[in-house]
């Protein structure tokens, strides 16, 4: 139940749609459960969406098919939207069948099913990747964004080597309301948006490249380091972490 | 002339409190320098306010205090906002003559001097700080979000080590649209804040510590791998970056 | 031979039970061998138990099986307690066939065979990790404290973005007499959990993570700049050196 | 008002020597006050002492002399046990106005002023150093231990260069209840201190050393690598951490 | 004596101008001295001009005033053009005692002493630097490429995140025939200069920056990693280095 | 259409070879397309060999052989020079389908196709390589520099702990316009090789070595640091890097 | 022709033995050829036994089979010693078909045939190992030393944690001429070594250890700050280099 | 009382000079006091002599001048030869009143004390330094060989970009026994000395450099990964530590 529902339920209350006692049972069958599920190698979180807006997130990385199936099919059953990320091919496998009706977005790694009802964002994230090594993590941003109720934008293969091909596309970047920028080599792509733009930008360096690269840490020092304001950076190849911060970014309320 | 300058001139020409010729003239005047001015040293960019909502801000590091001086004379005598960061004693010796009415933030190193219409931010950015030591990095943030017209909040010394000074203020977290949190050490502030709310959280490593802390790299690589959703992180103590990113977003249009 | 071991056949030569000369030739026989055997790629210490409280420890990491193996069946056939760890399936395999009794714990990659009796620890030793996927080396801790003579309590995934899972669990905290901290990632759980008890912290960082988390080099960053009292580190997924310190600690004489 | 203290109290209100009333004006006017006191830069924390056994300690790194002394002043008027560390002479100068009867271990860089009831730890704690020129963070190590009720010993370079100056003090090593070895350059001390004895042994690396010591990094390095049990370390020239954990140790209840 | 005074002899021999025994002793006299010149602490390299087309270059850093003085004065005394960079305002105060003739440019760190013919290079040496506080690194790239002979022209505070002030200027980048680009924070600005020309670019990072800039290694990074072709890079700060390939490029014979 | 071809172009139209309508029709085809391409997955920048000299690279690492694939039969259908570096078997086996001249250049991992006319360098491009193993970047730098149009050498194996070996060749080394010194371990090599000859050196550090080698970082910090003038630096392993800037300079016009 | 065989044909022919004409035959057959032979991707040093007291050693890291195997065909038809390091058992199947008589040390990744004469070494090579899992290493150096005329002795799992181990073999320290340590993990030993004997020792850090041992950094650099005298380091797993400088001093003249 | 000493006594007893009864009483006197004498913050080694021939050395660093001179002094009253390193200024002013008649040697910052009898070594130690820079480690390592009792020579400013510098030197290098080569910046000189000697090579990286030198890091690395046989290498700026193995090596005895 997310804050949406929840607000829902309390209107039709107050509007006399809803007899206070039936209220009062459906939020106890809703709350009676722990706001933790303890699964043994985990503790899911069912209160989040109430608390922050959004389900649990699982992110697939060190755990097991098993344990990735079992944590999506305990969100999956209450109803709740369902985001796994980093999900390689055996974990899609396990959750396929664990949860019916999920989908697989192999570029992205990620799982999803959409449940309930999710806000709309206000304006539209725009994710740009500087190139087309960038995609897996520009589509891991945009599926997030995607999945948590955001209008999504793509712009692929803008590096700045050939400014050409990103000033082309100044249109779409004004329209943006927040900018993810995904990296990796030098991740200069970042400052250079920031600087024809006056939204907030996120960059996402990512690990691509080689050499002097060392594993994407060139590409973050460079967004560290950036001479353009409004830039902010998340962990290396974190495509979630950035589409999430721009769905936060594009749900504030108006006032 | 910024933006809201802009827009207030054409609804006059439109309401007819102005004529078109004079606001010819007007705009004639103001627009007919260079987009910047090259003073040899540095080209300060004077229409910056118009692209990107605020004036140039002046970093002090690496300049000297004559550098300093000429630029921020530059910028107040367009009748533009001045920020300077990173102003040192001898820096603020030297504007002080430069530009009369300026004022010095000392805990924060900078200079500000307010002009034109700043347009109001929509709700309050909050500053929190780990310890008394990252004091100066948080004051930067609060300065800089405060001269470009936001509401500021401020919240020191509630590090993670005891959890209780934090958890007595959670409705002052609560209330903030968007949280910058200025922390040294660990840098694990920023994960316990954005577990608590669910507006933007952005992170400012310090240098504050001493040993394996390498200057707030421990900090930084903390706040990157966060495990709380929600936190982007900017470059070691800065400060700026942190007031500026959130004002951006605080400044993000209704619809 | 152990020191408890030792006492016991001291005091039963005191109080008559046991004849001065049989003593002689028991003391004779399990010490006339070397304190260490040299296997050519080993020198098993054999009287670690006796020096130290507790038997030599193999660790499998970069030996063959059956040196392994080899290692393991001279311990056990002293009637020692043996701990191998980082034991993967081809190691457990040689063992299993060397060591008739001995058990494989598959998460904690650990072979152990409890042989002798281990003087029993004071208190409670408290395993607490801060994600799923931080259970292996976690599980090496308690098996390693639980081999070692200890009572041993588990908390997992109780990790600082929800602070709400550890907090509800306070009593337990409160009751252990030394706690293991298992993170990853930014590693900040051993400052918090430090911050709300008055007893000795071992703080382990792990490989967890990705990007910017360098193989657990953030997490160990965390753990040393910690800003609560109490906190020591360990090596990166080092489960066992923590165990076997909490172990050293919960096994201090009382007086 | 410590633990002892709070029991002290409680326990002739239980035999009849307080009045239940006395007591109750008593705990008012000492807990009447916040957990904690808000000096705007700084919030100092009066109730650790009954959280964590003993008083909030200032570390003087990265505050201004003035600072200092304002928080010291507050704990000492508490009648609480005064310890700041990192403290100069500039913060000795402040100090030692603010809170008259304060001493200053200028070796350690330390100011300490005892009140209240300290209870006493089990055995001793022993600070051992490599070398002359870690003499510093071993004395911080030594007056931390000191002011929180420890009997301490002390063993001074006894590098690894020259084993015989070490074995010679074997009965000392073996005297000691939990044992702070100090080293720099390899730092590799507390492996072979370790070897030797059955206690806990606390690692701290020191910045002593030149060119490839990278400022303490080596000796970091070289511990949390001991191929020795029971080392756990704390972080570059942290003395105060490592007699701090020393204490915690040594004050364990004997049940 | 270089290649060009060389081949003017030569052909003067040819041309009957110069009688072949006065060619004779003219060589004698200026090669009879060894090919190096020891001073104990130095070997001067006094045929360098004659093998590499300019002759040694004093390095300041490291030196002490009285020996770059010495060293200064032995090539000057052989009517060679002189060049001593990172000089600091003692080592000026000590070469403008022994060289009379020589300069000092304050900005580059560098003392110049023109003497003999310097062969022209074939076009022009463009210096481009990112910010002001970059003028300094940029200074000693154009001095050392004017002293050897080369037209220079400087573009001053063009950062990427104002590309305006950049695209402005595609003239006069088009006109180079070398470009040396010094960047500090996130070195970006090469990749976008080499994205806009056809010509050679040598990325120079520079120590600009704070936090995360490491020193410039974030800038050398950045570079290292470009994604345009064409970007070579030399040392943080090293100017000179890219003044002096600027130069051999600039020099190359047009067959 | 390359920069030759358009001036040949223009040029019939002067002589009037070319009628002018037939020249804009002519041009028309060519010039009506967008300046790139888009596939979705990249931006195929087909006008680059008008404003770079050379048709776009395509850069094989962290790209699926069907899109390397897509992207070359693209660039080879406009009648341009394929180059395709980092091409492992997968990706020739596709390329090989799609473009059926190409030719693949295992020892370098490059596919090439020349077509069209490529104007010849200037001189002769030398690329030396100081071990066996540093072969495959060195013929990486070489097949780069021939299809762009260069006489290429190659000198192997010549390593500076037999001088020897490199003395000996001193006459290849004195007849090329620049060098290409591609080698690992310490990569001291271009700084002898720049001591020897008064050309540019570009510098190739290779991941060849091991322990503290740490894949090419000491061959990259040798060369950066190199004492010689005349050096300067590409990424790790980046021969085509290397190759295309020695196109770059072989290729500037005479005057 | 090694320097032994030199000076036995020269006295040879001094004392009548061997005639000089056909001596000069004699060393014109084996001088004949180039001082080294060019392979294409090798340039094979027939001549460094003369210059420098062994054939050239083949390093197998980063060749292929075929190339190891040509290039060790060419030294062993010599007549000359071989020597083969980091040869995998493909290299090893190669070089057994071209060089017949060669044998392959599994433990040390080595191929050797021994031809010619060697001259003995003064004393005996010591070589320690720490552990077990540092013995591939150990036996690479133990091999080297061996096959370069060394009396060898080794000492393996005499790791600093248990020094009992180590003492009790006080006497074969004592007697070895120049000891080579090989440890991982802290990389203690070597000063433990060197602080007992009075002999050259040669650490060698092994890349045995996890987590914070960075894959052997953690033990150069412990080795590097040895705060005994006598201690010089080679590379991480440099076996090799290590047992050759050993021979080197082991070979030095007696006057 | 060093080895040399001890068996003159020895000797004089048996050829009956000196009566067994004063041998007695002599020795007794000489080894009465403790293998090492307790200052309190320092452990004075006096019969490391005996153990390791020399006197135990004083390494400055770190310790104030009362504590050097302290030391120095009861090293100079028991007739030992002193030897203290990286001794400033200061530290000479307080040694120079404690030991009466030792000196300074400014460029090596070293203060030395010749007395008793030192015995010679076989060889010559040399002392190769690439260039000015290094001066004052090449003078740290020149002091400590002369004073340990060999025969030093010295040659300075040959680095590796002017190779005809170096090769001019040939006969000097082939006359030293043991080289110490010194260099900073890509520190390549040992590699290329040890390719044209058959003797051992120590190589000493300086902190000389700047920018990506990283205070001697890139020497350093650059001399680990050297392709040459017979390097080994010390700490950066490790002067003394290269004299004194030098020394090492040569005085090992002739059988």
């Amino acid at each position: 139940m997310n804050s949406l529902e929840l607000r829902d339920l309390l209107t039709r209350v107050k509007t006399g749609h809803l007899d206070p006692d039936a209220a009062h049972d459906l939020l106890q069958s809703r709350l009676r459960t722990l706001p933790f599920e303890d699964l043994g190698f985990a503790r899911v979180d069912h209160h989040r969406a109430l608390r922050q807006g959004f389900p649990e997130v699982v992110l697939g990385l060190g755990k097991t098919p098993a344990q990735i199936a079992a944590i999506a099919e305990r969100i999956a059953s209450r109803g709740q939207t369902l985001l796994v990320t980093r999900a390689n091919r055996d974990a899609w496998a396990a959750v396929s069948v664990a949860v019916p009706g999920a989908s697989y977005h192999e570029a992205a790694s990620a799982i999803t099913l959409k449940q309930g009802e999710i806000p709309d964002g206000t304006g539209t994230v725009l994710v740009v990747a500087a190139g087309t090594s960038d995609l897996g993590v520009a589509e891991e941003a945009a599926v997030t964004a995607d999945v948590m109720g955001n209008a999504v934008d793509r712009l692929i293969d803008v590096g700045v080597a050939g400014l050409h091909r990103l000033l082309r596309e100044q249109e779409r970047l004004t329209r943006a309301r927040v900018i993810v920028v995904v990296a990796g080599m030098e991740g200069a792509l970042p400052s250079v948006v920031a600087g024809l733009v006056n939204v907030p930008v996120i960059g996402v360096p990512t690990s691509v490249g080689y050499g002097a690269s060392f594993g994407g840490i060139a590409a973050l020092l460079g967004m560290l380091n950036s001479c353009a304001n409004g830039v902010s950076v998340v962990n290396i190849d974190n495509g979630f972490g950035a589409g999430c911060i721009a769905s936060l970014i594009n749900h504030l309320p108006s006032t």
